[in-house]
């Protein structure tokens, strides 16, 4: 466990091949895992999850999926861990990465998780910053193509993404580029991915062969939808822009079904919660017959085991079954009375 | 695991049958794990435990209990999971009920429970409300049965709860008239059992074979008393009742020697603690000869087992070896260099 | 698991001899762990680690430690555990005692921590309280084993400690005082160690050879440091005395390269982390050549591993394999529908 790791930030960092590699790994493991039999590929490992933030997903999907992986999953949440408090974060990466085999940090700035990247002598995975979502995307491209409409492959699939320019906006724009989809952001102009993601964007859709494009026209962009996604309007610190923001997004940007009988009869509604009902998005739509969220949500447990393995499983070397019964026995004859 | 689950919410909702099955399998499992052979038959499953407040006995023995079978328990503390806010609750119980086998949660308000079982696809059992707590009172049935006065059976056993009408106390006339046992309330009036809990607990006593009683004079409760049980007189935010509440229930519902005195000799004395010592009970009594609340306490974590293994064990499929193999040579191959 | 618990509260209350033993069997638990063939010495054994106050290297060493072991380990934390507040301290050991096979707790008073082991009938281990850090300072003593200066063994190191009397100087200067060593602590008159712990260390000294020296002689006492410790100079709570405390200390027991330049050329440089870099120490020394507090860091984890096993393995007799399966086909029978 000595080669330098490999770090999950961002997927601009991976090529097309290993986000697919992923992909497809995740789907062996949930079939695994459907028959009650996911292999125990990281038995002995364990994983430090740090949280700036509580965020019940991520922290469910990742223990489940260590555990299910035959590891140990330690939470070290918020005011349990200071990151650059009391401790310098540098400090925290190197002291607890001689202790666990990975860490996921959820964090509230990027430049956090880079800066545990930086020092960490363990793989880092990016649980979530103010800026990308990277493991949620992986699901979400995952569960797009398990959802894929007849006869299109993810090459084809179109994807518009409706309202503000979260975080898992961000990430969906890059990987859905990446991978050469159509992604299209849907937003009133002040809440519209900004240029410095677009370039990157357009730069993978040249590359890719998929195509980026920003609009305020809900209705031009959901026309050929495959797959119609939103997130919140806004978050905790952003209070005092709610009147903004719901006189920017309301009536336009809420997914309902007024505006989903203009999408094709296959589009499917996805979110990557938690929502607020009757806000981004009606309960007639959440809970309707296009909404694939909750097999969405299910996914996130399947990507992190196709995460996890992917880059803790190169860097383990479980011992013969000799080296394993010499180190037993020398310690039981020590531990004798 | 697609059937439609079954909550464990309410000794009510279970028959007298069901009941007594539940604890005949806790017996089996505390006889296992006292020659440390408690058999791993909830492996690979996982246990969502929700908390609004913290409660260290559930939390403690639902954790070890789980992990003795063989299974993970996760713990989802006070603000670490928002249940109705920022998520509904039924959003909540379907998205953990994707990730995890059971769910054990301990809600602030009775209706939130119901809420989690009315949406969750996987069990969810009751760890306590401000209605009942129907896992403390399977453990103190089993509790009763292990130190049963000789020559009794439990459709003898007189159970005498002295105090304020708790929700252990609601739970205890249920279930005690459910299975024909012979209890009473001693309390001041205005603390006694309300009429709506008196109604089920006639009900259940006339179809069993029990009694209930609900009386102010306790020296006649306690005189054929079989096990005398209390419980604290406040709770948190009722802290502006403590002077009324003391000189309501001090000094003659005091559980002291003088009272035990008063009881047959064989009388035991139980809590579901914690106790404030020299408030409802006295250290003489809590550490006395007649004293098995120890016992009890320990008996939550065999409870815990059998309610788990009873609710969720049907639920699982392990693989066959040979599907085993299967998923696990595939997915090994797949990662080969 | 019957016998009477012995608890690990403070080296004194051990002999040299087991002192030394569980440091051997540190060393033996770190090799097996290196070929990942960590024995599952305490399969289906529960830790309780009690936290009064976080602290992340305690419960990450200890977690993992428990889990590379087969057992399982409990995070009670500030808030969700009470000791001596709604429950007396005594209570929730017995209570906690009937459920785990161990506690850790890092108290904020040592006098809770010695309440619990009083009452608890499981072993007790002591994982920082205001008085003492034992468990740091094995791992201490094993970190200077593995780094011993060429030709040198035990009972020749000598240790300088620069700083505050904290409760790391006092464990350490307990520690080494017992096990021959010779120990100087260098600090402004009014932050030495107290005459009561100089007492203890004296008497140590004069059975087993070693030494003890205190003094606020930087110079001297570098001058044949083999390893040079430092700590904080002031920890939550006394904020108001930073001016106080780093005029005191301020610039002549920083650990700078100046002061590293005095000390001969093998002398390594320990710290118990956190550290408040360009304050104790500086950058260049925390990150240098003579630095091994990383591997200190990562030795808490052996060492945890080292004392589970030590305190808690003879106390556990797993069932032989026919009992197992008598108790397995039992239960299985039971729950065949």
């Amino acid at each position: 466990m000595t080669d330098q790791p490999r770090h999950f930030i961002d997927t601009q960092d991976f090529t097309r091949e290993e986000l697919l590699r992923i992909i497809d790994l995740i789907g062996l493991l949930k079939a695994a895992d459907k028959d009650g039999a996911c292999p125990k590929l990281l038995a002995g490992a364990s994983l430090g999850m740090i949280f700036e933030e509580p965020s019940t997903r991520t922290r469910v999907s990742f223990e489940v999926a260590m555990t299910k992986l035959g590891g140990h999953a330690l939470y070290l949440k918020p005011g349990e861990i200071h990151l650059g408090v009391r401790e310098s974060i540098g400090d925290t990466a190197r002291v607890i990465s001689r202790m666990v085999d990975v860490i996921e940090a959820r964090t509230l700035k990027h430049q956090t998780v880079l800066d545990l990247a930086a020092n960490a002598t363990v793989p880092v995975i990016n649980g979530l910053t103010d800026y990308n979502h990277p493991t949620q995307v992986i699901c979400d491209v995952f569960t797009m193509i398990e959802h894929a409409p007849v006869g299109k492959s993810l090459t084809d699939f179109k994807l518009v993404f409706i309202g503000d320019a979260t975080n898992v906006c961000s990430s969906l724009l890059m990987v859905s580029t990446q991978l050469g989809m159509h992604f299209t952001h849907a937003a009133p102009k002040r809440y519209q991915a900004p240029e410095a993601w677009q370039a990157i964007g357009r730069t993978n859709a040249a590359a890719s062969g998929g195509s980026l494009t920003v609009t305020d026209d809900v209705d031009a962009a959901v026309r050929d939808a495959d797959f119609i996604y939103t997130d919140l309007w806004w978050w905790i610190g952003q209070e005092a822009e709610i009147p903004d923001r719901t006189s920017a997004f309301m009536p336009d940007f809420q997914i309902n079904e007024a505006l989903l009988a203009r999408a094709p009869a296959h589009a499917k509604f996805m979110h990557c919660l938690p929502a607020s009902r009757g806000v981004e998005v009606t309960d007639a739509v959440m809970d309707g017959p296009r909404s694939i969220i909750f097999d969405q949500a299910e996914n996130r447990l399947h990507a992190e085991k196709g995460l996890l393995v992917h880059f803790v499983y190169p860097r383990l070397s479980p011992p013969s079954s000799d080296l394993a019964s010499y180190h037993r026995g020398r310690i039981e004859s020590f531990l004798k009375p």
